[in-house]
């Protein structure tokens, strides 16, 4: 299995601190050694980091930790590979464009039965089942909507209906997003916590580092975290039940 | 104007030393301050460090120039915007899917009259000519190869010939790459240089750096670098003729 970490947030946010607890588990406190990755969204534009090395050892994760990167939309991942070998191309998250927009997913779990998916000019370039997925996805989305949609919250719920077919191959645990929303739709593991003023302080559950939040905030900030499992101890998360969704628009719940 | 670099190579090579000169031209002895980024290849993978700040000053730009980075195919950029403001999805270079493979692409000049280049399903996500022409040029390739082609050479004889009709639209000096193949086409200026054994010294133009080739190579190693501009001082670059084109697979010149 793989850890998924998202945000969504309605300020340019850094995500160092939980993105801190996720490396602990990528070969550190967790066996997900299989590579990592991690997009930032900022506006129209995404950039990605990623690495088939643990995250625990990588320059590039240490990098990230450090480097306050300001975004509205994360979406990051590490992997413990199951289907397709480690290497850069089997590595999350995977991004592409539809409708003039930068997609980019991330996928926790595995599916059986995946191989026959329809990817039409969606085509994987890697072997895992994830990306497979992704392809069929986007494929599915371009047929229904040959022209841009009008409705993004539409849009995503056609997402989750999809999602609802793949859960049905095996664990699809998986985060979504165009640099406006994110979707996170849940098949066993995902919570999610907003945050918002009154502020407070938070403990990473997988290492002895405390934030406290009025000192990096503004009362009007509204940042959502969405992780495999709750990354603080001290606070209280919000599971999704399995064959749920929710999606997130700059910070706030949609659905 | 913007400063191109690329690389093709037998065996994983870092480009360290090249990246470290075309930095120092992003704002520190060039003009050239609004963005940059690089494209590494790792067999069919590939990774993207960009930032629309100036490479002289960035963070991620000096990790690149000092983490070792090994890879047979590399393209980079360093902008100085004129289409476009200046924001990470203007940022070249750009990378997008066709035939199960990420194409990687980046372009110094400016074209006129590029609006009205039809794009179909590979739309642009940022404002740039650039970015235009190569959604044209995708296109123009899905259209004409429905499925994956067999000759790449004859593809890129395909390309050549598209690029010749952007050239009339203004400068057009691009690199092209699918991780395999590196194409470079020149509209002004490119130039390239082919180090093979017996490998020597080599001095930035740049700035006061020399590096000894013989120290980090092993005799069967073939590199090709590409640049607007040659990088060092006391090596011979070739030119390529305005309308011209290379192809460099593997290090070795194809075409």
């Amino acid at each position: 299995m793989c850890e998924l970490l998202g945000m969504s947030a309605n300020v340019p946010t850094d995500i160092c601190f939980s993105f801190a607890g996720l490396v602990r588990r990528g070969g550190g406190t967790g066996p997900h050694r299989d590579g990592w990755g991690i997009t930032f969204y900022e506006n129209k534009g995404c950039r990605t980091f990623k690495d088939p090395q643990p995250s625990y050892e990588s320059p590039i994760a240490r990098l990230v930790s450090e480097y306050p990167i300001k975004s509205c939309a994360v979406v990051a991942h590490i992997r413990q590979a199951n289907r397709g070998r480690v290497s850069l191309e089997n590595t999350h998250p995977f991004t592409r464009e539809l409708w003039g927009r930068h997609w980019t997913y991330a996928h926790n779990g595995q599916l059986r039965g995946y191989r026959g998916l329809e990817t039409g000019s969606f085509r994987p370039v890697g072997e895992t089942d994830s990306e497979k997925a992704f392809c069929w996805l986007l494929r599915s989305l371009a047929a229904r909507y040959t022209e841009t949609p009008r409705s993004w919250p539409q849009v995503f719920r056609h997402v989750a209906e999809l999602s609802h077919e793949l859960r049905r191959k095996g664990v699809f645990n998986m985060l979504l997003s165009d640099g406006r929303y994110l979707m996170a739709y849940c098949s066993t593991n995902l919570f999610w916590i907003t945050r918002r003023a009154p502020f407070g302080k938070a403990r990473l559950l997988d290492q002895d580092v405390e934030i406290d939040f009025r000192k990096q905030t503004t009362p009007n900030d509204v940042v959502t975290v969405i992780a495999t499992q709750p990354l603080t101890g001290n606070e209280t998360w919000q599971r999704i039940a399995p064959g749920d969704w929710r999606l997130f628009y700059l910070g706030e719940r949609r659905v």
